[in-house]
């Protein structure tokens, strides 16, 4: 049943419904910016290695926040809980309204923007970058964990949907 | 809260514990090598660029099916659903048997090992590959869609432990 790309099925096509799929975590990355504070909504981030602590995430590079965010000498990776699904909406959102006084958010000494409802923030600086087609792929060391609270209920997308690992999931 | 370095709470500890808070979907990437077929389960395989296709992964490169598949000039990377979850054991355990005659698998014609049981596997060659601390980070084109279906139960791995995104899943 191999599928093959094809006029009307090109391989992108085929890329997209499969990823779309494939479950993952959310996370919001922001920085600071010469135009202000910045962010945006990722669901690529994963662990490389934990000791050294590095992570790593890709940018589809176009996109504006995320010129800001593929700039910033050091950067925040909020790692999100179904509490935060309003701020993953807010932040996968082109235009939506980001760091007013509707948002809990505050500035730390090192300059960054702290979204203060997420409860585990890893403070990052870039590693490596790497070019791979449109899109940025970074590796990142991890300077301190800013916050740090295991409690929060998973967050997971899935076909394009917000999912709530609760009690009624299926432990295999 | 800001949670520093200290000697009994050192950065690796707190970023394993944040990584294993956030949930991941779920993966198998098998190649061919000299000493036959290899696979390994990997929790870090994202989407990086649709157009054109572009996946991403990182392997801890000290273990010896990641040695192959680091060296594969092709490989296959299976997406699981629930229903492959001992496949996913099988592959994450050092030493357990793999591909032999109670394993549903065969060779491509193109000369990597499938899982003939997982839905959906996108046949890839390496594109970038980056040192960053023990592990290495790929990017791979994707050639094929080696099998491409959209039926099964989203596998999803949390705190050591994988979930099925079933109908008990709180969609938010």
């Amino acid at each position: 049943m191999s599928v093959t790309p094809e006029p009307g099925s090109p391989i992108s096509e085929l890329f997209k419904e499969a990823f779309g799929h494939h479950p993952a975590g959310v996370a919001i990355i922001t920085a600071d910016s010469e135009e202000g504070p910045v962010g945006l909504t990722a669901s690529s981030v994963t662990s490389i290695s934990a000791s050294p602590a590095i992570l790593g995430f890709s940018l589809a590079a176009q996109r504006g926040s995320a010129v800001h965010v593929a700039e910033a000498e050091t950067f925040l990776v909020h790692l999100l809980d179904a509490e935060n699904v309003q701020l993953a909406r807010t932040f996968a959102t082109h235009g939506a309204p980001r760091f007013d006084e509707s948002m809990n958010w505050e500035t730390l000494p090192t300059g960054e923007p702290l979204l203060t409802d997420v409860r585990r923030v890893l403070r990052c600086r870039p590693l490596t970058k790497a070019q791979a087609g449109p899109a940025l792929v970074f590796t990142a060391e991890v300077l301190e964990a800013t916050r740090h609270d295991l409690s929060g209920t998973p967050l997971v997308y899935h076909r394009r949907t917000f999912h709530s690992l609760g009690e009624g999931t299926y432990v295999i």
